[in-house]
């Protein structure tokens, strides 16, 4: 029997219910700013075997709730995991982005592509997500969380990062159907992956379209928002009498607000280039909104902070439906007091925008 | 006596006039994917020699329209001119981008900062701009250019390329006067030195605000968009009896575009990820528009290329105002044959919308 939330702002909030207070938590929030987590990091010795080992994915989830008072737990775990559980052989390479061993370049490898069982070959990551909501025990809801079809692929094909997606895009061009192929397969991974771990514990969902931005209109219709669409329809809404809120977020996807609502998610991610209150403009009532603020300005001070903070508050304006973040992951070189700042200026200065 | 233009296409839809074809022009057409590129850019021995000897310039603009029918010829220079002549020292290390010796980092180096004058530290600019247009005869129009004040800001503050821009957003948050005070300068420089080009021949002028999209909102109208409206403010519209469109190009700055046509200027540049009959919906018919096309598909095929134009065409539709273009530069790894089927697509295909 699974402990009732002692604070559910941010369930609310993605439900778009009254709160008191603005809630937020802060994309990587288990990370490398935290000289906790660099402890445990070089414990761990390299990457994957932090994300692989439920113990210590499970210490570094929770080690900002123990300094901030933030209103969400993430998962910790890397967006890579499916295409590793595909057998494409995941690894890092140290001051590098991820790498596969056996990237996907043919049709033929397309085809042999199968959805992978979460509770067999991506049980680390549920046995991780079963662990952290027990230690939560209610404290703040667990978010779960997959990487999109469209940012899974780009990888994939391209054999790790990249910044021109010249292979993947030959393929979307040149060979549409092999594109749809390993999206559809990607997707229905993503969408049983995503309720494996809603039955593992996860109380809300999130789906990160790092790439999404980087394609033409209909591109990004036909082979990011369309797979979006398809986990969505399949995603439990509801589980063990809950509802389970669903976020899609589309870096750099501001000009397709509209279409991204209409796929029937709970709530979108933006980043910092789009302004809130255009994008309530834009969404009406459909969905709830998080994000935006500027990872930049982590860099500054507490004081700079407070006032972008009333800024971004006020550009939401007032009513239900905000979830504070930052636009994009936090970086490496931030001083964790500017978390302390920001995580309190939400706090005091939302209060007034939900009387 | 300047020689009369065989071919104004490209002025003409510029400035919303019939044409009997779309006029096209590619970002970077003179570059890396060319092998007479490759021999001159070996000969000179380092780029910024290519870029500073005027006859070496000249021969490399001249290099594509050679090959190929295009609308327009554009300056071969580096966008980090302006800086390098306020003293900053720009160099190039073989496999990494551009940087600067003395970066600008404290209001002081802001303060001592001064408006180049480009009869002076730029005349090799302003001689390759005369010898081009002199070798031109008439041909095509000749394009000048600049970087946006807030882009060449970022490399000036960066010291060099950057992905988070986080020195230069730390001083928009926590001292915007000195950031307002450097891009004020900025602005005044790149007016003052397309204009030198527009009296030395250029026919068209295009500021290229690569990074505007890194931005929020507010920073963005703060910060890029306000110093871009400062430099069409004090442009030359009008030189030796024959209108000189103006072109903006913010990357990533889709969700501004009725922002940027406000400012006055004459045409817009827009990357792939807006759609140009939603483009012409924002801006009406204040500005013409320029592009869109992934410069990804360049690697694919003639008749995937084909296509793909045809799609663009179709989606800008019936009416004037339209320039051919990529949305971004062509890579160095296309193949020169594709670059003939995009130029010859466009030209075949466009005559239909043009009756």
């Amino acid at each position: 029997m699974a402990a009732e939330l002692k604070n559910d702002r941010f369930i609310r909030a993605l439900l778009r219910q009254p709160v008191d207070k603005t809630p937020i938590w802060i994309m990587r929030q288990a990370g490398r700013y935290l000289p906790e987590y660099r402890e445990v990091r070089a414990q761990a010795g390299d990457f994957m075997t932090l994300c692989s080992t439920p113990e210590l994915a499970c210490e570094v989830t929770l080690q900002p709730l123990r300094r901030f008072e933030l209103d969400a737990a993430i998962l910790f775990s890397d967006i890579l995991t499916i295409p590793d559980a595909m057998g494409l052989g995941l690894y890092f390479e140290e001051g590098e982005g991820p790498k596969f061993k056996s990237p996907v370049s043919t049709a033929a490898d397309i085809e042999k592509i199968g959805i992978p069982d979460p509770e067999q070959e991506l049980r680390y990551v549920i046995d991780a997500v079963r662990l952290i909501r027990s230690e939560l025990d209610g404290k703040v809801p667990l978010i779960g969380f997959s990487g999109s079809p469209w940012t899974l692929a780009t990888y994939m094909v391209e054999g790790g990062s990249s910044k021109a997606f010249s292979k993947i895009k030959s393929m979307l061009f040149a060979e549409p159907d092999s594109a749809h192929l390993l999206l559809s397969k990607l997707a229905d991974s993503v969408a049983v992956y995503l309720n494996a771990q809603i039955e593992a514990g996860a109380q809300a969902v999130m789906v990160f379209d790092s790439w999404g931005g980087a394609l033409s209109d209909p591109h990004f219709k036909a082979f990011s928002l369309a797979y979006m669409q398809r986990i969505v329809d399949q995603l439990h809404r509801e589980y063990d009498g809950k509802q389970i809120p669903a976020i899609l977020f589309t870096k750099g996807g501001g000009l397709w607000l509209a279409e991204l609502a209409a796929t029937g998610c709970d709530a979108l991610g933006l980043d910092w280039t789009m302004s809130l209150s255009r994008a309530r403009e834009l969404v009406g009532d459909k969905v709830a909104l998080q994000g935006n603020m500027d990872p930049a300005i982590m860099a500054t001070n507490p004081a700079t902070i407070e006032k972008e903070v009333a800024r971004i508050l006020a550009d939401f304006g007032n009513g239900n439906g905000h979830v504070f973040n930052l636009g994009h992951g936090i970086t490496p070189n931030i001083d964790p007091d500017n978390v302390a700042a920001l995580v309190e200026a939400v706090h005091t200065l939302s209060a007034q925008y939900h009387q």
